[in-house]
């Protein structure tokens, strides 16, 4: 067996007990309020957790491309309904078909804001032989996909609707622009609660179902049953957390299960490091919590400042730190975001009480199509 | 044969003829002015190209990594010297393992700025009945890696010089800060040569011999010649060109080789096209040119605003833009940093003349160790 300190660096390390604890509060949190769990895994992009995720009672797994799905497949239970729900529109021969190939062994659900979309989509389905869900994707303040509430997206259901090849299921947003919790966080909430009431008014008065009304996002996860009507969420970041997560106030550092293990290479500059992991190994996403450019936490040395990055130097000002740091030495940084982290590494080191209990592929990794 | 028009996106496409020019230009520079020239491949990070650049004379390959050393051996001649620098200090004892399997098979040369970093290489030369060359890395300016001018560079050289299994062959920087041509890039390019008279005069004071003055990065190329003293280059960028390479005043739009292709998925908010390239795609590496966060260049749209990015979402404002965008229309964009943008594809795609010619692998993409 391997051991933690035999693990070289830079390297994702997972700590089994915080995650399985992230992972058991979300599933027991949707349970209770009654909503249905379509876990984003693009944060972990991992099967090995994806089944994990189902295991706790998801109904199904979130995926954002079609390469994604192909990988996901592998966390569906051999006996039992599988379901992927792919967040994202598809478009394009190339990718449909390969779709339908998924399409075939999962009820697969896409999320699209056009009907042009959803047209190609519907062809692909109907050449394929099988029934494809659509949700109508609409834009709830985030200002990215989606098309407006009101008439936009009820002419847009009715579209798919109409389309052979594909069953209308409900509608899909994501509010990604409700990023704190507080004042801020219960303003937006009340907005959004507002915009889906008027949705949903909207559908039965047109007498469009929306069986499904899929939102949630980390950041916002815990205020879903407040949210009349949502009934389903897809968060993803909460199965390893990251520091905007804890500046979003909504999980607290020791509920960070993911961190890098960094070495110390150069220690030539007075009052800095440098670390070997820089944006190769962390990704250049800022922090989001300050107009500060930090790019992670350092949690043996939390007075430290991670303040810049090349692909692989991480300069870290350690002026304020009462310590000495010397070559070789092994540092953990929990990064700003997660899941560009994970996306960056082959594999992950499940650590347990500090040792090193499993190490698994991130098998998901780099699916840009 | 594939066509282009069958190449899946989001993906990484390299003009052949303007990488070849690029080649030429910077191996024509080098020889005229007798300048080594050891390209770092941490650009490409592809055997297939760093075989192209010792075919037109560069006197070797520069990595970051043990893990791209190990892919560019592919790269090394079958006969002939095999010469490899690792410019980043090597420590702990599973990279240095591994460095010294490729001892065995090229001449290695490690770039470092502490005694600890080259006491461990000097042990595991040793052990490994190697010889490995030493450069004493100095700052000049870039505050990053490397002991200061002057003493503390006298007495990393003297260390390393007296350490068995090394061979002290020179100084090595990185002149990183100087950003832009222009005025201010011709005060830093003046400043760097005062440095560098400063410390030959100090190593000849010594009687120490430096064989290998090495510097050099893609925005002060074509300075180099104009620095005494300096007798090794080191650029990488110079390859493909990005974005901050134009701003910086080092290359033009057409000297700008790799390029994203990228689709149009969503065309739902008036003014703004979504296109299926974001972070995980370009990296969230901002434009060096301004103080606007922009993502990249479109190439179809010059007036058209990449300003925001999620991993799978890239936002174009293209409200300037007196034309339409349709769902499914390709568009190309030259990134801010290839780099970076290169380490999230698994493969590029070479085009001439408008057609695919051929495809090859990012062999030394995702070498974090």
């Amino acid at each position: 067996m391997m051991r933690t300190a035999d693990i070289d660096t830079p390297a994702l390390l997972v700590d089994l007990e915080v995650m399985e604890r992230n992972l058991r509060r979300v599933a027991d949190y949707t349970r209770k309020h009654g909503l249905r769990l379509r876990p984003h895994t693009k944060t972990h992009k991992s099967p090995r957790i994806g089944r994990r995720q189902l295991d706790l009672g998801a109904a199904g797994l979130t995926v954002a491309k079609v390469g994604e799905a192909e990988v996901m497949l592998a966390a569906m239970p051999e006996a039992g309904p599988a379901d992927l729900l792919v967040a994202y529109p598809v478009i394009g021969h190339a990718k449909l078909e390969r779709l339908m190939a998924v399409a075939r062994r999962a009820h697969v659900t896409v999320s699209l804001d056009s009907l042009a979309a959803a047209r190609q989509l519907s062809e692909a389905a109907q050449a394929a032989g099988v029934k494809v869900g659509a949700l109508a994707e609409t834009d709830v303040g985030m200002g990215r996909v989606g098309v407006s509430p009101g008439a936009e997206l009820l002419g847009l259901a009715r579209g798919i609707e109409r389309l052979a090849g594909l069953s209308f299921e409900g509608i899909a947003f994501y509010p990604g622009h409700i990023k704190a919790n507080g004042e801020a966080g219960r303003e937006a909430l009340t907005a959004l609660g507002g915009v889906i009431q008027r949705i949903l008014a909207d559908f039965r008065r047109e007498g469009i179902e929306a069986r499904i009304v899929s939102g949630g996002s980390t950041p916002s996860l815990y205020h879903s049953h407040e949210l009349e009507g949502l009934n389903e969420i897809r968060p993803g970041t909460y199965v390893y957390n990251d520091w905007n997560t804890v500046a979003s106030g909504a999980c607290t550092e020791d509920e960070c299960a993911a961190a890098l293990l960094v070495t110390v290479i150069s220690t030539a500059r007075p009052g800095q490091i440098i670390v070997d992991g820089g944006s190769k190994t962390f990704s250049s996403d800022r922090f989001a919590g300050s107009a500060e450019s930090t790019f992670g936490h350092v949690v043996e040395a939390p007075g430290a400042v991670f303040h810049k990055m090349n692909e692989e130097h991480g300069y870290v000002d350690v002026t304020k730190c009462d310590r000495k740091f010397e070559i070789g030495e092994r540092l953990t940084i929990i990064p700003n975001h997660i899941c560009v982290a994970v996306n960056l590494h082959e594999r992950v080191y499940g650590i347990r009480g500090g040792e090193l209990e499993e190490v698994w592929e991130v098998a998901g990794r780099g699916k840009l199509q």
